[in-house]
């Protein structure tokens, strides 16, 4: 058991991996316009970690016993780069998941407990990948016209199981180690094959990895944050990969195919919330900056705003607090949050995310998107000319308030932007799946009580 | 030192106060259908409470030491009656407000002190009398065409103060002992006489109280809620009234006139706050039960809407918790809730309270306003008819339904659902002084550091 | 033929219907509290509309034959009573359903011409009979444990039918002559005996009718609004009922059993729609005036909310124009508005309704629900206090404060305002009805090939 | 007279205008990847409408006679590219103003009148130059601590003016060949050298145009929409240039400065409106086809966002019908649309633009920013993988759902979609321009009125 290294890490990334992005395999990861930057990343992330000796380890390895850690864990996330922070929910998940389905499937859970301890010795970093390519949305796995659409086992040896099929949205999955692979959704009696969840290295023989990404490609200068913040998504195929038997944590139990995408739901959730609230933050810090140098934040319109994006982000904290403050112990001392303040607390940031955006956008202007870029701003001829006429008065120089409407515009109103309004809707399933676990977790008993106590009416 | 039991409560009105209703005085207030139930309910407090001995007090009177202390609180606030509410929040707020004028104003916090323990002594109930008549709301108040729209002291003796004007809206002002007097706002130098914060029996001669009511008069069956649930709304009138010293605790430091209304505010949005958790539940549950009947409940509109219900709710109760777990202790060690959380969860649970009960509405249907009275449904001929056609399948009887719809009418679309909807919105000030306490207290200088973080700008 | 003049229509009222309300029968209909006004409002439009000779006829028999008569009429009906308007809409729904079930079932298309003129001849009244009791909603007619939970034949004759079940939210019936019945929605074969549409009188032998009133029983003056635009909420029961076969216009033919519930509900939508729009307006008036009376109307904040209710009722306009632009004329030359902006403008004014009633109340402040009565402001003693502080200013006497506060709570914080807040939703179905209709009539293939052709890709 | 060619108009861009992005002074415009697809789409716009003959003139420069004229216009201005678009709403706002400030300035009037004369005569392509650099928002023009905060006359000849200063977000300005110059705002007597419009030719010395622009720089085919829709956006500095007096409309008569905003705001409003309901249609659209392929389209809280988004784009449309149905004729005969529907429709369609996009999004899942590249599904090993795994039944190939969902992102997950959000909340002003403009061409009046007479109240 030993911490890895910046260096070791990025040497762990030459092991045969198959990765393709813009129509080409990428041969050399590090110096790919897509990957460098998220490998960079993932690398500080290692080197700000890093320990030596044979009993160090990480702090996203840690299992929260009481709900003080669940509340610093959820802190220390917010500082961890993205790859770190799937390693930890991804791990939790499982936890929570081996949790709930024993005794019953006593030997997955232990094998769950035994992989966790390895990527622990190992300092390896995972991906959650669940989602399938799903076909027909209105049929079963076991309905749709080519079977492959769910990842499903179609070999089984005595030694372990081969599974097709193909995993959707994997961010980072090209710059990690292992993917965690769950169903989906709940499978039914007949669909054995389709109740599978295991572990993959990223270079087992099958795996082939389409990237896409929303880093720039040039001008970093105008893209202060996505320049630095990105991850390529993964489309992963699995062309018929071997997994063993001791990497295979469900192979046919349908009745507990759902426990492991609620299990994950609920930490994707979680840390969706965590970063919801920051955002919420991040982005009445950038309405009052900007307010501040077009010298409006005294307008009562632009105030009654900000203080509309001040109450958003406030509301999403506390539920995220209320979450941990509400957590729940399983029987192995684990602290899981509550699900139900989880889920309506990402629901509200996640619906109401775009008009807060919508919001700064109101109160921004329309240099958000129409600033001209740092390289004219340093022209020797109109340089001179944009810092006179962006600049508003006395500690608002031009460049300043161009650099502020830039990172505006990159994190909400370019790719970067996009991504984030796509995925903060998606990240643990859209609003839909928020609001129906919201709801079976509402305390409906009570509620009703409440009612008819009002109207003065016996239970029924 | 002794708590007042039923009878001495009662006994207690008859102290010669002044109360006028429908245009005339109310001589006999314990049969005037506008205060009967108001003046039980109180009394019914008084008997829950009642403890004999010289040690004896309330609950009510409890200052919250700790935070646990300040959630057991609220929990218990939510089964009292509207007075004993009132006066718990009404006291908090004088030693509120007598911890933050310390030391610079150490007399009149003394004497806040003394009251406190005067009212806990005799077990007397309290209503907070804040908001004046303000005549036009662009001038303050010394620029008024009439010098007593705002209450003042008119005059200032060796032994205390004489104060005019009027407070409007003061909840139960006839059925309880005391009005606490306090500036509606901030005082500017020149406006002494305005800034004035006192005590006043509800019986001091000059005192002369205006009731409205929304209890029914007649057909209580129809009224399941408001029949029991009513309180007289006073518009009290200080016709030149005495006030002795020590019931004084302000009379012209316009820097602290403020502070009283501040610290009411906190106190009267976390009430407005743990009521609006239960009352979102109690609308969940309502629209629950009446999907139930109408056989709806799996409809997926209506559970949509439900679970929009639900995560309101939720959020309101996750900024009560957040508000509590961020409470913070003045140097007495009294523990004051968050001015963020609960100044964001009461805009939160008013801004959105009207869009929840019209959700009730769409799902409950038209005979939420046109179902046959309960007298109608006991009569000889209609009432088999009414009880034939109003029941919907086994289980959910004519009656039972027709009693929740009047039910969901009484609490939402009558005179006291009207009644609720404007005070959830305008308790505790209306929704711009929400946002705008919210902002106040929102640590601003962090959002913007992490936005310039983000954007890569050193601080300017 | 011939206009019914004020009086015959007082008399046409003692024709032996069976009322019933608060738990007696009425006997005497024009002196019960719950009725008294609303008949003199239907008599004063008779008065009004009174013309003597053999040709003349109400404006509210008129179909529109082009756009600018359907303006027209929909421009007037503002200015009717509701038994007036429903009379108006009921026979135009007629009249659009006899055009969509031509020529199939021409000879019911006759009997609805031939019972149009009969109306139009005695000038009678009408009202919609459509919505049944329907017991369990998630079974259809056939299948509810009680066959009578929606309107059925129970007897076919040769000269006619015999009906039973209950129609529910009939507004106005007791008060008018007619009962226009209709399917409330599509029925399936097997089903024949509840695709029913017919006419009754009120006091044909078996009809009962339950009412029920938002009429303020006492201190008229506090309820300036429900004081005098009042009708009763018919809960009708149809115990065996006999109807002739000239009044019958479906009997048995399920496959045009939405058409009549389709046909009234555009013109419900529609006459519902022109009178949101009203309201809108009337909400913004409401609003400045009170923010005038209380000196707010220029502060931002207050203006902001008021130019956000005047964009609401101004869409609410334009949907409604877009409507009659966008009519379209059967065969036989009737204009019938637009269904999709019909709906759209309905379902945008009642869905938002309830949160410019919000802004109202957040506007108005806590006297809206608090003001004395006018009663107390005629008192010797207190009165004077009461009009010297709620005056505010030159201009605004505490009087005329007083008395908009109470024609605000009237019309949108009481009884009479909890009614409107239910039915502006639930008139002509609720939301979900709205949305469906409008996705309905949308053109949602242009729509696609807009976006096809966006997104370069050839029609599928 | 007479119309240009595609050609000329190729060769009209080579008049030495200086244009300068990303770094440099770009010296061949139509080889530069942010221009050159704009350019093709100006060409392209030459290249339909061109007729020969000397009385050939473009429909851009029709002037509305009848409301017919309007509407027609309206229908053509979605199929014209954006610089004709500017030029049609430049004009027809120069002629607003003309009508507006005539008598009293009907020199300037007159030479709007001949400008508009020769644009038409020579087949020009106008932009307007309205939003000023504006320093501290704080202040007014005069009390800048640059005076050139706002474009100012510098220097008054005898034969025109000198002007200096810059105007932000000019779309298109680098490709067309007017400046339309106006001032943004309202002037106060003392500032007359800021109320200052005239028209600039680009080439003008003098003028110098930064350019940003949200065209992809490559992966052409990832980008299907905005490789072929993008238009440069314009910084324009104005360094000095020199205005000859038939091209200046207004010179120091500060009583007119806000005329020529209004109009503008008017024509630019209708405009926008025009397209935000052409994009609320391809919205529903897109929403409806990426449902269809993955096989949602009848699942209920699909089809309710999408009913959600059809009442969107409907209502919109009702404003721009109402807009045009209250159009008003100036004395001159020319019609221009309501701005009460204009404002309230601009402002709905801005507003919940937003939301729209959201509910786009949470339809569409995950893959709109992580659906593989075209390039991808194009490559030999891992494009039939892509192909097969993002097909979902028969008749949805892998490559169409690519294809919609690269359509989808662009559209609104990307630049030109972060681009639209801001532009669609900023073109015509911000919402709170919006909502100030509807306000003040409210009937108050008519709304009080209504308000009087429901409260029983005479008018004050």
């Amino acid at each position: 058991m030993a911490m890895m290294s910046r260096e070791a890490y990025l040497a762990s990334l030459e092991d045969g991996r198959r990765v393709f992005a813009e129509g080409e395999e990428v041969k050399d990861l590090r110096s790919h316009p897509q990957f460098v930057q998220a490998i960079e990343l993932v690398a500080e992330g290692y080197a700000k970690h890093y320990k030596p000796g044979e009993d160090a380890c990480g702090p996203y390895f840690a299992v929260p016993h009481g709900k003080d850690q669940l509340k610093e864990i959820l802190q220390e996330l917010l500082d961890w780069d993205m790859v770190t922070v799937t390693t930890s929910q991804g791990l939790l998940a499982l936890l929570t998941a081996a949790a709930r389905i024993r005794p019953a499937s006593a030997v997955y859970a232990d094998r769950i407990e035994g992989y966790f301890e390895l990527c622990k010795a190992q300092d390896l970093r995972c991906v959650q990948a669940i989602t399938d390519a799903k076909g027909d949305r209105r049929l079963s796995p076991s309905g749709q016209d080519d079977p492959d659409a769910y990842v499903r086992i179609v070999e089984r040896r005595p030694d372990g199981i081969v599974v097709r099929g193909a995993k959707l949205h994997i961010s980072s999955a090209s710059v990690s180690h292992e993917l965690v692979v769950m169903p989906t959704k709940k499978m039914k009696p007949g669909e054995e094959d389709y109740a599978v969840a295991c572990a993959i290295p990223v270079n087992a023989p099958g795996v082939k990895i389409v990237n896409t990404s929303f880093a720039p490609r040039e001008r970093h200068q105008d893209f202060p944050v996505s320049s630095r913040h990105n991850m390529p998504e993964g489309f992963v195929i699995l062309d018929d990969v071997f997994v063993p038997n001791e990497r295979v944590f469900l192979a046919g139990e349908v009745e507990h195919s759902a426990t492991f995408a609620h299990s994950l739901g609920l930490w994707e959730r979680l840390g969706a919330t965590a970063h919801l609230a920051e955002y919420g933050d991040t982005l009445v810090g950038l309405a009052q900056l900007i307010a501040e140098a077009n010298g409006t934040e005294r307008v009562s319109h632009i105030r009654e705003k900000i203080a509309e994006m001040v109450i958003y982000a406030t509301l999403v904290r506390a539920g995220l607090e209320a979450a941990i403050a509400n957590a729940e112990a399983s029987p192995e001392g684990w602290y899981f949050p509550s699900e139900l303040f989880t889920n309506a607390a990402k629901h509200h940031g996640a619906a109401e995310f775009s008009t807060m955006v919508r919001n700064l956008h109101d109160i921004g202007g329309g240099s958000i998107v129409t600033a001209p870029s740092i390289a004219d701003l340093e022209h020797a001829e109109v340089g001179p000319f944009i810092r006179k006429y962006m600049a508003t008065k006395e500690g608002i120089s031009g460049e300043y308030r161009t650099r502020l409407f830039h990172a505006i515009r990159d994190f909400t109103a370019d790719a970067y932007g996009g991504w984030q309004l796509v995925t903060m809707l998606q990240s643990g399933g859209g609003l839909y799946a928020q609001r129906l676990v919201a709801r079976k977790h509402y305390p409906m008993d009570e509620a009703k009580r409440l009612a008819l106590k009002l109207a003065g009416l016996a239970e029924v």
